[in-house]
C-alpha cells in the first residue's frame, strides 16, 4: 500500500476547514514567527540562520551569527513541506514566492561539497560530523529532504531537490564511502531518503536509509566513544542511555517502545517502510511488537505517547499519568506516520485507528481553534495551580503559548494537517483505500476517482459517489460498535477483512457507510494505576473532556454516572462543536485535606467538550477521566 | 511547656516492644554499618572518617582519607543521640564503653579552635566555613550537639557536651564576633543551640540561635554572592532557589511550607521554641501559618509531607500523588520536632494529632519490622514494575533496602523511637500533659508520677493509675468520634479546651479513657486531585492500607464500599497485628488500554494492614486510598 499524493485529494468539510485555516492563519502566522515578526512570541532567527551561513560560505562575515537549538533549521524545513501541502491543495503565487525566496536562501547556505547545516556553517565548520549523539545534523537534512520532496511533488520546482540530493550524495560519502560509524541520535533521516527514493527511485538512497537502520545499536557503545573523542557537546549529553535514543540493541532485536517518544516513532516510521519495501520478515516483526507496546501497553486514550518529561520518553508499561503526562504533539505526529506505513507492511484496520486516534486528539489539541497558539504536552487532567507550576507539572501548560524556543511541534502540525489526504487515503495496486473520512474529492493513480460526503467526526454518515469505479476498501472503525453499508449499486458486496470493507463498484455508484454516533463510555484497564475507578467519554473518534468553564467552575469534585443517560448536542460554542451532558455527581467534602464526614453528594448534570477543543476558553480545571459514581 | 527528660519515661506495650526493638537490633545494626561491617549495606566509614580527621589534626597521613557525603558525621551523631536514649530507659554498661569509645575518636577529631568537621579536616581545612549553603558544617555541629546534650542527660557524662561547647564556643566567634554573614544552609545547629541552653542555661546558644534564625532570608541572596565568592562545590548548587533552602524571605515573612521538607521542618522547630522561649509574637504566628500551610494543604494522611523527589520538596497546595510522592521518613520525624515545639508555643490537641499521625504511620514505616531495613520514601501507592522503576518513580522503592549512600533516615528512625516518651509526655508548670499514649511509668519534674496501661494504637482503652496526684491533662485525639473518661475519684472532673482533657487527680486515683475503637472511612478533600473518587481507612491513629499479598495479588483493580461493614481482626501476622476486611468490588476489565466493555464486577471481601507495616512480606502492590464504589 502506498499513500496518495497530497495533491490527489481535494479537501472539504472538518479537513478542508482545518486545511483552511492552515493556509490562512497558521502558515501566514509562523512565516511571522520565523521571521521574528511576533514580538510576544519566542525569537526563532532560522531565516537569518541561513541568511548568515550563506553569508559565512561566501567569505562575508556571518551577520549576527547562529540564533537557537542546535536543529533550528529544521523549523524552516516543516514549514517549507506545510506550504508545499497547502500549494498542492490550494495553489497560491505569492505564497509560492514566498517560499522560492525561502529556498533561495536555503540553497545559498549549502557548502560546495553538499553539506547543509546553519549550526556549523556559521559557528565551527570543523566540528562536522563529530556529534552525531546531540547534534542534529541528519535530522535537519532528513527535514529538507522532506519539503524538498513535497515542494517538488507539489510544484515540480527541483531546485531544493537538488540541493537536497546533492546534500544526501553527501551524507552517502561521509558515512558510506568515507565509512563514518555514527548512526543518527535523533531519528528521522532514514524515513526522509526513503520518500527521496521514493520521488527518484535512486537506489543509493534506499541504501543510505537501510545502513542507518541495520547498523543503530549494533555497537551500543558507539554515542559513548564518540563522546570520548570530542572535547565539546551541545547538552552534555553522554551517549550512556541507550533507551533514550533507542539504540540499547539492533532494531529488529527491540521489542519495547522507549526512549525519547519522537525519536522512537520517527525511527519505527522508517523502520515500517524500509520492512514494506523490502519484504524484510524480520523487521516486519521488530514493528509489530513495537506497536503493540505503544498500543497495548504505552499509550494514552488520545493518541498521546510518552509518559514523562524527563527525556520526553516512554517509562514503562501501564504508567500513564494523565497531569504529568509528556504526550508532545510531535510524538503523535510520528505516530501517526508510523500507523501510515504500518498499513504499508498489511492492511490492517487497527493501524487505521490508532492513526486516527492521534490526529482527532493529540494532534488537533496541538494547536489552538485561531491556529496561533501551540501546545508541546498535551495533558489530560489540568488544574491550574499544579499545572504548569509544581515541579513535576511545570511542562504541562493550562494554555497554549505562541511559540517555543524548541519549537518542533507548531510547524510539524502545520505539516500534518495539511497533508491529511496522503494519511486519509492509499492504494495497493487495484485498490483504493479510504483509512480515514474526508470529505472532498480523491482520485488515486489506479484511476479510481471518488467523492467523499460526511460531517464526520461530527456526523457518522459518510457517502462515498464513486466517479471512477474499482475496488474499493473503506475502512470501518473498531469504536463503531455497529455500522451500516449500503449500496447504490444492486449486489454490490462488501467483504470484511482486518478491519476493511472490501467492495466492488462502478462508476455512478454510492457508497453508504453509516456508524455508530452514540456516546461511549470507556474504560480503563485496571493495571493504570492512574486511572483506577475512572470512565472517559467518546463519540466518534473523538475523546471528550470536562473544562471548568462548562461545569461551575469545579471538575475535581465531580463523578460520572456512567451508565446514565448521556445527550450530544449541536452547540455554538467554540466556533461551533457537540457538546456532551451526562448525569453526574457532585461531591462537597469537609474542609481539610482528609474528613472522616462523608462527603455531601448531589447529582448534577456534567458537560463534555471535545478534547482537541480544551484550552480555548482561558485558564480552567480539565479532566479527561472522571471517578465512575 | 517543655518536654520530659528521656529518662523519666519507662516504656511498656507497644512503645517499649519498639525501644527494645532499637536497643537489641537496630542500634547493634546501625554500629556495624557505621563500622563498615556489613557486607551488603551501603559503605559509611563514618567512623573512620573521625579517626582519619584525628589522625590528620596529629600530623599523621589521614589514613583512606574522608569517604560519604559531606554531612557523614551526622550518621554517628544520631547513633550516639539514640545510644543516650536507649541507655536513658535501658541501661546497658557494654553499649556505653562503645558509645565512650566513639565519644573518645570524635574528641580526637577536634581542631585546637573547637572545630570539628571530619570531610574539611581531612580534605581542606582552608575550605571552613566557605561553602554554608552546601557544606553541613552547622548541620553536622547541630547534630552532635543533640547527641551531646541527650548522652549528658542520660549517663551524666559531660565529655561530648564539653567538646561540643567548644565547638559551639567557636561557631560564636565565627558567626557572631567574627561577622560571619552565612545562615545555616541546612538548618539543624538552630534547634541544637536551644537544647544546649536548655542543658547549659549559658545565653549565648540561645543568642547564636536566635541570630541564625533572624539573618535567615534577610539578604535573600546570600547563597548566591557566597557561591561567586569561592571556587569550589559540592554538588553544584548556586544558590538560586531560595525556596529549597527557605531564604526567600525572612522567617517571620514566610507564610507557605517551601522547599526541601526536612529542612523546613527542623527550621521551623527551631522557630517555634524560640518562639516559645523568648515570647515572641510574630515568630509564633508565622509558625502558626506554616503549620496551617502543612497540615492543610500539603501533608499526606500518613503524615508525610515533601511531594517530590525534586529537591525532596514541598510543591504546591494539594498536590499530593501517592505513587511519586517522596514524604521522607526524616521529614515526618521533622515534623513531629516541630509539633511538639508547638506544643510548647500552645497547648492544642491539633499538633498531638500531627505528631501522632506522623509517628504511627510515615515514622514506624520508616523501618522494617526487623529493624534492620529502611525507606527513605514513603509511598501512598506501590506497583511493581512501575515504583522504583520508571523514571518519575525511581525514587519510591517497592521494598526497604538495608542502608543508604545518604543515610539520614535510619539513624533518625532510631532516635525518634527510642526518645518516644519526650514526645508523650510535657509539662507546664504543675500541669503534667500526656501528648500521645504511651504505656509504661512516668514521672514529671512537677512531682506527678503515673502509670499507663494501654495497647495503644491497637487498644483504646487507656487506663492512667497516679502514683503521685496534680493536674494531668491527657490529649484527646480528634479522629475520636466519641470517648469516655472515668474516674475513680468520686467527684473528679475534666475540662475540655483545645483537645486536652484537663483533670485534678489525687494519689491512688485512676482515669480511665476509652477512645473510639472502630474503623473509619476518611474521605479526602476534593481539592486533592490525586485523590479524586477515593477513600481510606483508619483505626485509631493508624492508616491502613491494601496490599497485594492479602488480596489474591491485585489491589489495583479493587475498590471499596466505604459504607459497608467493617471487620477489626487480631491476627498473627506481621508478629501480631489487626487486620481490616470490608466489602470491595473487583473490576475484571477487558483486555487492551481501553474499552466500551464495561468492567465485571464482582464482590468481594478486601483485607488491609497498618501502613507502618507494609512491604515486610516481599515485593507486591500497595494502595492507602482505593477507589470508592
Amino acid at each position: 500500500m502506498k499513500q496518495i499524493s497530497v495533491k490527489s485529494y481535494k479537501p472539504r468539510g472538518f479537513i478542508g476547514r482545518y486545511q483552511h485555516l492552515i493556509k490562512d492563519e497558521v502558515i501566514p502566522y509562523q512565516y511571522e514567527v520565523l521571521s521574528d515578526n511576533i514580538p510576544d512570541a519566542e525569537k526563532s532567527h532560522v531565516i537569518q540562520n541561513f541568511i548568515n551561513a550563506g553569508k559565512a560560505l561566501g567569505g562575508e562575515a556571518a551577520g549576527d551569527g547562529f540564533y537557537g537549538m542546535v536543529f533550528q533549521d529544521s523549523d524552516a524545513a516543516k514549514w517549507l513541506e506545510a506550504v508545499a501541502y497547502s500549494l498542492a491543495v490550494f495553489p497560491d503565487k505569492a505564497l509560492e514566492e514566498k517560499a522560492d525566496r525561502l529556498i533561495d536562501i536555503i540553497a545559498a547556505a549549502q557548502d560546495a561539497d553538499g553539506y547543509l547545516n546553519t549550526y556549523y556553517t556559521i559557528k565551527d565548520r570543523n566540528k562536522r560530523w563529530t556529534n552525531i549523539l546531540e547534534g542534529h545534523e541528519l535530522y535537519c537534512s532528513g527535514h529538507m529532504i522532506e519539503a524538498a520532496v513535497a515542494y517538488y511533488e507539489a510544484t515540480g520546482k527541483d531546485k531544493l531537490l537538488s540541493v537536497m540530493e546533492k546534500n544526501a550524495g553527501h551524507i552517502y560519502d561521509v558515512f558510506i564511502k568515507g565509512g563514518h560509524k555514527g548512526y543518527p541520535g535523533h531519528p528521522e533521516i532514514e524515513l526522509a531518503l526513503l520518500r527521496l527514493y521514493d520521488v527518484t527511485g535512486k537506489e543509493k538512497y534506499l541504501e543510505l536509509a537501510k545502513h542507518f537502520i541495520d547498523i543503530r545499536g549494533v555497537d551500543p557503545h558507539y554515542y559513548e566513544k564518540e563522546r570520548q573523542s570530542r572535547d565539546w557537546t551541545v547538552w552534555n549529553g553522554d551517549g550512556r542511555n541507550h533507551e533514550y535514543q533507542q539504540s540499547a540493541a539492533p532494531v529488529r532485536e527491540q521489542r519495547d517502545a522507549v526512549g525519547h517518544s519522537v525519536r522512537a516513532v520517527y525511527l519505527y516510521t522508517a523502520m515500517a517502510d524500509l520492512a514494506a519495501k523490502t519484504q524484510d520478515g524480520s523487521l516486519k516483526k521488530a514493528c509489530e511488537n513495537l506497536f503493540e507496546s505503544i498500543t497495548k501497553r504505552r499509550m494514552y486514550i488520545t493518541g498521546g505517547i510518552g509518559s514523562t518529561v524527563h527525556g520526553e520518553a516512554f517509562t514503562t508499561d501501564y504508567d500513564l499519568p494523565g497531569d504529568t503526562v509528556y504526550a508532545e504533539t510531535c510524538a503523535s505526529i510520528g505516530l501517526m506516520f508510523f500507523m501510515a506505513k504500518m498499513l504499508s507492511v498489511s492492511a490492517k484496520g487497527e493501524y487505521a485507528d490508532i492513526m486516527e486516534k492521534a490526529f482527532y486528539n493529540t494532534v488537533l489539541a496541538g494547536m489552538s481553534l485561531s491556529g496561533k497558539n501551540f501546545f508541546y504536552v498535551n495533558p489530560l487532567e489540568v488544574v491550574p495551580g499544579i499545572s504548569g507550576k509544581a515541579v513535576t507539572h511545570r511542562h504541562a501548560l493550562p494554555q497554549r503559548p505562541g511559540w517555543y524556543t524548541c519549537a518542533c511541534c507548531p510547524p510539524n502540525a502545520a505539516r500534518l494537517i495539511s497533508s491529511f489526504g496522503k494519511y486519509a487515503y492509499s492504494e495497493k495496486g487495484d485498490t483504493a483505500y479510504c483509512n480515514m473520512f474526508a470529505a472532498g474529492e480523491v482520485s488515486f493513480e489506479n484511476g479510481i476517482h471518488l467523492r467523499c460526503e460526511t460531517e464526520y467526526p461530527y456526523g457518522f454518515t459518510v457517502k462515498y459517489s464513486v466517479i471512477k469505479g474499482g475496488k474499493i476498501a473503506v475502512h470501518i472503525p473498531s469504536w463503531s460498535e455497529e455500522y451500516k453499508l449500503t449500496f447504490s449499486g444492486r449486489g454490490t458486496k462488501a467483504v470484511i477483512n482486518d478491519g476493511y470493507a472490501y467492495m466492488q463498484v462502478g462508476d455512478g455508484e454510492e457508497i453508504t457507510l453509516t456508524l455508530d454516533g452514540g456516546v461511549k463510555t470507556v474504560y480503563p484497564s485496571s493495571k493504570i494505576p492512574a486511572l483506577s475507578g475512572c470512565a472517559a467519554i467518546m463519540r466518534g473518534p473523538l475523546v471528550y473532556c470536562f473544562e471548568g468553564v462548562d461545569n461551575e467552575g469545579d471538575v475535581l469534585s465531580l463523578r460520572m454516572i456512567a451508565d446514565s443517560e448521556k445527550t450530544a448536542l449541536r452547540e455554538e460554542i467554540l466556533g461551533g462543536t457537540v457538546t456532551v451532558t451526562l448525569q453526574g455527581i457532585r461531591e462537597k467534602t469537609a474542609d481539610g485535606l482528609y474528613s472522616l464526614k462523608k462527603p455531601v453528594r448531589e447529582k448534577v448534570r456534567i458537560k463534555a467538550i471535545p478534547y482537541y477543543m480544551w484550552g480555548n476558553r482561558g485558564e480552567n480545571q480539565m479532566r479527561v477521566w472522571l471517578p465512575e459514581a
